[in-house]
């Protein structure tokens, strides 16, 4: 008998009994204990308050029968202690209301230390350790550097990503200290998370597939590559991105031990692609998680099918769950996941 | 000495002596006439005036130097016909006030005759063609049945397609029966145009990268395909969509002599993938006309590199220009692709 969590083996890509699988979202706004909680309290005071982002954390664990938790947070926290003024706005997102706009004031960007700086994070973190006991592993994440850098000087969410990019042809220079900068908060960010109790990790690069594959390798990859190599060996790290068709080689090169993918590939084609030294995490389209059970069982036979049951399968979503997706859907979701890969 | 003008025969894949080139959205808001124009008149009023719509169509011919023109239209313009109350509101883009929401409502869609009831674009098209004489081909063009079908479902533009993708999960016999009638209308609208004066076509799938492959197989291709069988077979078509990387090879069986392709995938890479019996076109990222002259020139170089001088590669960005490009930087892109293809 085995005593380590399943997701962890598979992480490993040790074999397993069946393919575990979480939700990115899964501690957010489709669950009503989470919208009760939101009418309470703002969006940040859930995120900067230990005890309410333990409980947020451990909302979907039960409920769902997921295979582990992921500290409730968001990607863009350590931005503030950099000195970065954020706001998060009803129905628009994240607002940033000082985005850095010449290279001087990139230069002020502040290094961080997240023990300190991000406590909240951590202690959250040593409290849903404590609380799951064994039972499931927790996940720590950060956003990778280029998506928070895009966050950072778009002010916000974006389609064209034309600030971002614009800096990028037009000061080189600038763009990487920016990296570096913000690489370096990550770095601080994650090994703290590590030493808090997380059991593996995320980075989430979510628009990195929004890059030409030449511009991801010249701005992006050196800057990814150097976060990875700085996380504790012994600690699986998951690198997620949508839209990568195009550059699943390079981003298997800038680094993790799981590559997460979205639904607009084949995820047993992407594997191959990839070679299989490395594990594979996903990858549902969101959407599926609105139609009809059976469709939804359906859709998960087609992924089961196509990892051909190989050790090294996260199932879960090529993206977070939508607001408005019934719990019921991701219920059966789960367990379709679990009856489907055990029978296989 | 070939008469035929250079991108038609890099559309047959013949050898050219240098690289053709157009742009999407060449006749656009990044023209300081056609801002100009659109000062005087409503959107739909220069659609739907054929001497205006000549005139815009014209508008970027001599100033860019670029290998083609495209009609100026609207992708949406035949779902008016159909039944459909379409409107462009500032800012927002196209609103659709009484998108079919039955069954019964699809069922309702009217069948077209594009040749009278969009006789405007078939005069715009007869005017263009008659005063470009022979110098350079004008292209015709509508959308696929599965972009105009995600327009009418979520009444205009969207990011997660949940209204389009619901429909087709839910009730896939209405979804198919909607995409008959769209298919239907296109055919009837693209031939119309070949008999016009469109010397070539292209079919903007511009959202099809938004479905996992096996929904692209199952909703999308029989119908696109259906589209593409039924066009004159002495026309080039092109068939273009974005973030395509992870179903090139489904959209290469849907149809097509030319597959459109964006800058998320490595242009010599996706032709390789696709194998040579077709054209490609592409690739350049829209934002990279914001930068400066010298990293325009360089990642022209890439392209032309990419695509090793073989016959059929259509030079294009890899979505509409972007408005706020500035025109001497489309200037020197046109002139790059035709210096640098020249010194292969």
């Amino acid at each position: 008998m085995n005593d380590t969590p399943i997701f962890l083996r598979a992480c490993k890509r040790e074999p397993t009994e069946y393919t575990p699988v979480w939700l990115m979202r899964q501690a957010g706004r489709f669950l009503k204990e989470y919208r009760s909680l939101r009418r309470q309290h703002s969006f940040l005071t859930l995120c900067k308050t230990p005890e309410l982002a333990t409980q947020v954390t451990l909302l979907p664990i039960e409920k769902l029968n997921v295979d582990a938790a992921i500290i409730f947070a968001d990607i863009l926290l350590p931005l503030e202690p950099m000195g970065i003024d954020l706001e998060f706005t009803k129905g628009e997102g994240p607002v940033i209301h000082n985005p850095p706009r010449s290279r001087a004031e990139v230069g002020k960007l502040k290094t961080i230390e997240a023990e300190e700086d991000l406590a909240f994070v951590m202690e959250a973190i040593t409290l849903v350790y404590r609380q799951l006991t064994g039972r499931i592993p927790l996940i720590g994440f950060s956003g990778a550097p280029f998506t928070l850098a895009s966050y950072l000087l778009e002010g916000g969410s974006t389609k064209d990503f034309i600030k971002t990019k614009s800096l990028m042809y037009e000061d080189p220079s600038c763009w990487h200290l920016l990296m570096e900068k913000l690489s370096e908060a990550i770095i601080s960010y994650l090994n703290a998370q590590v030493r808090a109790g997380a059991e593996a990790l995320q980075v989430f690069d979510s628009w990195a597939g929004t890059l030409s594959p030449k511009d991801y390798e010249e701005f992006v990859l050196p800057h990814s590559q150097r976060v990875f190599r700085a996380l504790p060996t012994k600690i699986p790290a998951i690198h997620f991105a949508t839209g990568t068709s195009g550059i699943l080689d390079l981003m298997h090169e800038a680094g993790g031990d799981i590559l997460g993918i979205d639904w607009r590939i084949d995820l047993g084609k992407a594997w191959q692609r990839l070679g299989y030294n490395i594990g594979i995490q996903g990858n549902l389209d969101p959407t599926a998680l609105l139609g009809p059970p059976e469709r939804i069982e359906s859709k998960v036979e087609e992924i089961l099918h196509s990892a051909e049951g190989r050790p090294g399968h996260i199932f879960n979503l090529g993206h977070g769950v939508l607001p408005q997706t019934p719990e019921e859907n991701v219920i059966t979701m789960v367990e379709a996941v679990h009856r489907l890969s055990r029978d296989r």
